[in-house]
C-alpha cells in the first residue's frame, strides 16, 4: 500500500477530525452504517428516485412539501420523529412502497459530517449493505479517498470504523497511504474475522443503544453485506444511483 | 468491564476529541509515547528532582534560566532546538547526568494536551517504560480514568493507542466502560500480539517520520516495558513522582 503512484487512501474517524483531512479533488465517502447509510442504499437500490439528506426535522417537513411523491423520513431516540411519515430502518423501503419516489431523510450525523465536506470531487455513501459496489466504484474512479465516519454525536465508533477497515482492506492494492487511521482501521476489521460482523458489534455503545429500542433485527441486516449493490453519489443535494448518473452523463453523446 | 459500581474508564484518541471526555474529578493519563512521556519515565526513575514540561523553545529557555541546576531540553524535527541544551530522547538522561536536577522539555503534543484537561483530579503520564507502575497506580487510586492519546498533531496515532489499549487490557477486571475508543484499543493491542511492541509500531506514520532521523533504537527503548517503573504526577507544574508525593504527604502525620 506504498507506491505513490497510486492514489491516497485515508479515513477519517470522526467529524471533529474533518479538518487533518484535506478533501479538496478527493471521493469521499459518507458512512453511518447505523443506520443512514443502511437506508440510503436500500432506498436507492429498491428504486427511489433519489434520497435527500437534511439536518433537521422541520427542514425535512419543508423539502418534502415542496417535492412530489416524496417521504419524509427520520427518528429522534428510536422512534419516527413527530411531523414525519417514516423511521430510519432499511426495511422500511421495499421497492413496493419506495419505488419512484423521494426519500427526505433527517440524519443528525451522516447529513452533518456529509455537509461538511467541501470541494470534494465527489461525495458518495457506504454501508455493509454496498460495500462491494462501493469498492469496486472507488477502484474504477481511481482517484484519492477519503472515508469519512459519520461516527455518534463525534465519538469514535466501532461500526462506522470497522466498514472503514473492511474497505481499506479490499482497496489495499490498488491505494496507498500512511495514515495510521487506515492500520488501525484494518486490524479492527481483521479482529473481526471479517465475517459475522454483526456478532463483532454486539460489543458497541450505538447496538447497546439501539438495543434498548428492539432494534436488534434492523442492525443485524446494517451489518449484511451486498444486498444492495448501488453507489448512492451526491448530485445537487440528492444521492441518486452512480449508474444513472452514468447513463446522463454519456447521453450526450449518443 | 461492565459492573457500573467500579470507576469508569475513556480513552481520548486525540487532543481534538478530549471535548467529548468528562475529566472532572478523574485520573488523566497524558500518552505521549514517542517520545515525551517516556523520556519523563526515564528522567523521573533516574533521580531528576522533576520535570517541567512546557509548550514553547521560548518558555523552555526562560523557564531553564530561573531554576538552578535545570536542564533545557526538547527537539524540532529530530535535533535539539536552537537555544536547548538537550534532545527528546530517553538514552539522554542516565541518573549520573540528570540525577537532583530539573528537566525543563518543550514537547509539542503532550504539553499541549496536558495544560487542555481542566478540573481533574490527577494528572499522570505513562509510556511502555512504566506501563505496569501506572496500572498498578490507576487500580490503587480507584477512581475513573481518562487515557489521554497526545497524538500528532492531532492525528490519531498507533503508538499511543497501543499504549492506552495495553493498559485498558490490564484494567479490564478493575474498571467498567461502554466507550467504543477502549474496545477498539483493546482490539489494537490484542492484534499487535501484546508483546513485541516495536515489531508492530514499525508500521506507523510516527516510526516512519523518526526514522528518518536516524531514531529507530530510541523508538525502540521507547516500545519497551518496565524499564522506568515511576508514576510521574503533575504537582503545581511540574512532574514528580507519585512516592514523593505520597512520602510528603505522608510526613506530617509522623
Amino acid at each position: 500500500m506504498n507506491d505513490t503512484n497510486k492514489p491516497g487512501l485515508e479515513i477519517c474517524l470522526s467529524p471533529a477530525l474533518l479538518h487533518l483531512h484535506d478533501t479538496v479533488g478527493k471521493i469521499v465517502v459518507i458512512i453511518d452504517v447505523f443506520r443512514a447509510t443502511s437506508t440510503i442504499a436500500a432506498a436507492i437500490d429498491n428504486g427511489a428516485e433519489c434520497v435527500i439528506p437534511v439536518a433537521t426535522v422541520a427542514e425535512c417537513i419543508k423539502t418534502g412539501a415542496a417535492i412530489k411523491n416524496s417521504i419524509t423520513a427520520g427518528e429522534r431516540d428510536g422512534k419516527i420523529a413527530p411531523g414525519l411519515q417514516h423511521g430510519n430502518s432499511p426495511s422500511e423501503y421495499p421497492s413496493s412502497f419506495v419505488s419512484g419516489k423521494t426519500l427526505v431523510l433527517t440524519t443528525t450525523n451522516g447529513t452533518r459530517l456529509l455537509h461538511m465536506i467541501k470541494n470534494a470531487d465527489t461525495i458518495i455513501t457506504g454501508a455493509f449493505l454496498n460495500i462491494s459496489a462501493v469498492c469496486e466504484y472507488l477502484i474504477q474512479q481511481n482517484k484519492s479517498v477519503v472515508l469519512g465516519c459519520a461516527s455518534w454525536k463525534d465519538k469514535f465508533n466501532m461500526e462506522d470504523t470497522l466498514f472503514a477497515g473492511a474497505v481499506a482492506d479490499r482497496l489495499q492494492d490498488h491505494f496507498h497511504h500512511n495514515d495510521d487511521s487506515v492500520r488501525a482501521a484494518i486490524h479492527l476489521h481483521r479482529s473481526s474475522g471479517g465475517k459475522d460482523y454483526i456478532n463483532f458489534l454486539r460489543d458497541s455503545a450505538h447496538y447497546k443503544r439501539l438495543s434498548a429500542y428492539g432494534l436488534e433485527a434492523d442492525m443485524e441486516y446494517c451489518a449484511s453485506t451486498d444486498l444492495h449493490p448501488v453507489v448512492p453519489v451526491l448530485k445537487d443535494g440528492a444521492l441518486v444511483s452512480s449508474t444513472r448518473i452514468m447513463t446522463e452523463a454519456v447521453m450526450p453523446l449518443l
